[in-house]
């Protein structure tokens, strides 16, 4: 990414865009997705692990809420978010232990509205953000949306991904640094930060005046290990800001229901405002969202269960392709694999074009695009395990045999 | 608006927020929300006219098509938009002679969002976009979050708000100008353009290689004379980008469903790469609204002869108010009046705390949030003739004997 500050308008052809509407990255994950559509043309069957897009059934109580949907005038609502979805957030949080009341809550279009509010809220034009690589690779959308500069610390495979020691963060934070950006489980390595991590980035954050962002979309995707919320740590009350989403626990991606959590009274202003221009976050799904956040604690331990059995099935099935490796992933449906090959992007485009077995191939997301560092992750893609065992092993397999099929012909 | 281009963060308390958090303006039309809600709460009926939220119903086949949303799994939509209401709008703009295929349209949440797209895309942080006051009051807010710095050109109430000189409108386009910013028919002000008008501002467009913004929302609510496209104008098609939604015209404000449309293949490019780092538009709203783009015109006929009928009751009304004063808007379905008071941010407010008549008053937008130029709109108002007849009737007695009491007592 180039200084977001640069004024000087981009040329292309006869009329002048923006520096950042260059800059602007196509997704990664859906950049595929034209291969993926011309083989299934050919009618072949893509077992889409590319995104996180999951199999599990909405639970009926929302779609049972948007077909009561009876309003005759679909209006505007509050610009904070509808009452009802307000006060069950609120609530959602308490049965888990978070004690967040209706005003510390801005209902937002999907997490990824939280994601580019909280960077417009506290960080100016060219203002640094420490991210750690790989990351979910829309933060470096949403980072050259509001013309901030992410700035990335990379993890190791070979550690599982884990953040690198707080000193080796404290020496990136510069006058310009805005905020540390977690994210846990994280997307796309499935990593967990522990209660102890967690702490330590507190505390520098503290001392360094900063931000912590924490994404935490995944909370309740935890196979091994408690998920930490940065809402525990009152110490940094004023420079906590959580990021949630209900696409992925209530497998309901379509709906763009999130919200952004601050005991930050300025923050949560600012971010009231910032709603009050785009008027309001979709009715709709906003009712019926309000309707899924009392599900009983069985509905989470279930899902949970039936991921961590995808999990072990598909890492299993990984680790045993010759050359590929990864660490069994601790939380969120994500890994991040190594793969033996030069240019994962060739291996993933080719996969669509060139290979099937049995009419069956697989979608994975290249690594690249999960880095801001040139050249990292071209050995690696980010495998979603969003559907069911029987597809994953499926997925697997095409995945095995294409990967040697493709190493002898390359 | 000061310099967006300043990055040194503004203290607030003991942590830094952004610049732009603290430019982000209140919603001017919003803003009086709590006061009304104290007259509820005692008992007073408030006629909403601050806001165009329209009392029209829905149209059943939207509401229908809600009720009927089935799929199993509320999943991602693609980043363009739900492929049947891309089609949809298609099919639309064609019945009402406008050629624009599917590769020309990005769904957008919600107008808004269109906006926010359209000043990210063209316009670096620090670029100019020409508007003309008063303007819908949200241009400055998305200008705020995009680092964009509105320059306003005033336009003469006693004129019917109606665009300044060519010359005028030439003398504010700098180095920096990066596109002229149009809605006809027009928020706050009622006035409809002329194509020679629309002509002139194309030629205009064309000459300095600046872009065309066209906000036409309120393109069939037209009383007196018809509507002009910025699409029309096919020697500026590169330099075109119509912002749209389907919020008044369905009364759908609550759906957040918009487009944005160009025959700029760089613009329509970047606008898909926007689109994908926030994935998806809502998609039960999405779904809905392909089903309502195909009413007959009839449907519409019925909308602005409703809308004429109010108008004609409330401006004659208005204008009888000793003092105040309105030209006949020929559109959309808010005028901008002048009244004989010196503060009417003040004066709307005592409309809602200390005033009523039979237990009535009514609510109505302070002039001057719609205006960048410190010091203008204090005595201009935004009335939006959003209720029946019977109930602007009322209104506009409240507002009379508000008036008159407020004058004696001020």
């Amino acid at each position: 990414m180039s200084d977001p500050n640069v004024t000087t308008p981009a040329k292309i052809g006869a009329l002048l865009l923006s520096e950042r509407s260059r800059l602007m990255p196509a997704s990664p994950i859906r950049k595929l997705v034209p291969f993926a559509e011309a083989a299934r043309k050919r009618g072949i069957t893509v077992y889409g692990l590319n995104i996180g897009q999951p199999d599990i059934p909405t639970p009926p109580e929302f779609l049972a809420a948007v077909r009561a949907f009876s309003a005759p005038v679909l209006a505007y609502g509050h610009s904070q978010g509808h009452a009802e979805l307000l006060t069950a957030f609120s609530r959602y949080y308490r049965n888990i232990g978070l004690d967040i009341p209706v005003e510390q809550i801005q209902i937002t279009t999907g997490g990824s509205e939280a994601i580019l509010f909280a960077l417009t809220i506290i960080a100016n034009p060219g203002d640094e953000i420490i991210v750690f690589e790989p990351y979910y690779t829309n933060y470096m959308g949403f980072a050259v949306e509001a013309g901030v500069k992410l700035v990335p610390l990379a993890t190791d495979p070979g550690q599982g991904y884990g953040l690198p020691p707080l000193e080796k963060i404290e020496q990136k934070i510069t006058g310009r640094t805005r905020a540390i950006l977690l994210c846990s489980p994280n997307n796309p390595t499935g990593t967990l930060l522990s209660r102890e991590v967690m702490g330590g980035i507190a505390d520098l954050a503290r001392r360094k005046n900063v931000f912590v962002l924490s994404d935490e979309v995944y909370r309740e995707f935890c196979y091994t290990g408690k998920h930490t919320s940065i809402w525990e740590f009152e110490e940094i009350a004023e420079r906590a800001i959580m990021l949630d989403s209900i696409s992925k626990r209530y497998s309901a991606c379509g709906a763009r229901v999130g919200c952004l959590a601050s005991r930050n009274k300025q923050v949560m202003d600012a971010a009231l405002r910032l709603g009050q221009a785009r008027l309001c976050s979709p009715t709709i799904e906003q009712i019926a969202a309000a309707r899924v956040m009392d599900l009983p604690q069985s509905y989470y331990t279930a899902l949970a269960d039936e991921y961590r059995g995808r999990r072990d099935t598909i890492v299993d099935l990984f680790n045993k392709i010759p050359g590929c490796f990864c660490r069994k992933p601790l939380g969120a449906f994500y890994f991040m694999g190594t793969f033996p090959v030069a240019d994962i992007e060739d291996f993933c485009r080719w996969m669509l074009t060139d290979f099937s077995y049995e009419n069956q191939t697989v979608m994975i997301a290249p690594g690249p695009g999960f880095y801001a560092t040139p050249g990292m992750g071209k050995n690696e893609a980010r495998i979603a395990y969003v559907l069911e065992k029987e597809k994953l092993i499926r997925a697997m397999r095409a995945l095995r045999l294409g990967l040697a099929e493709y190493q002898q012909t390359h």
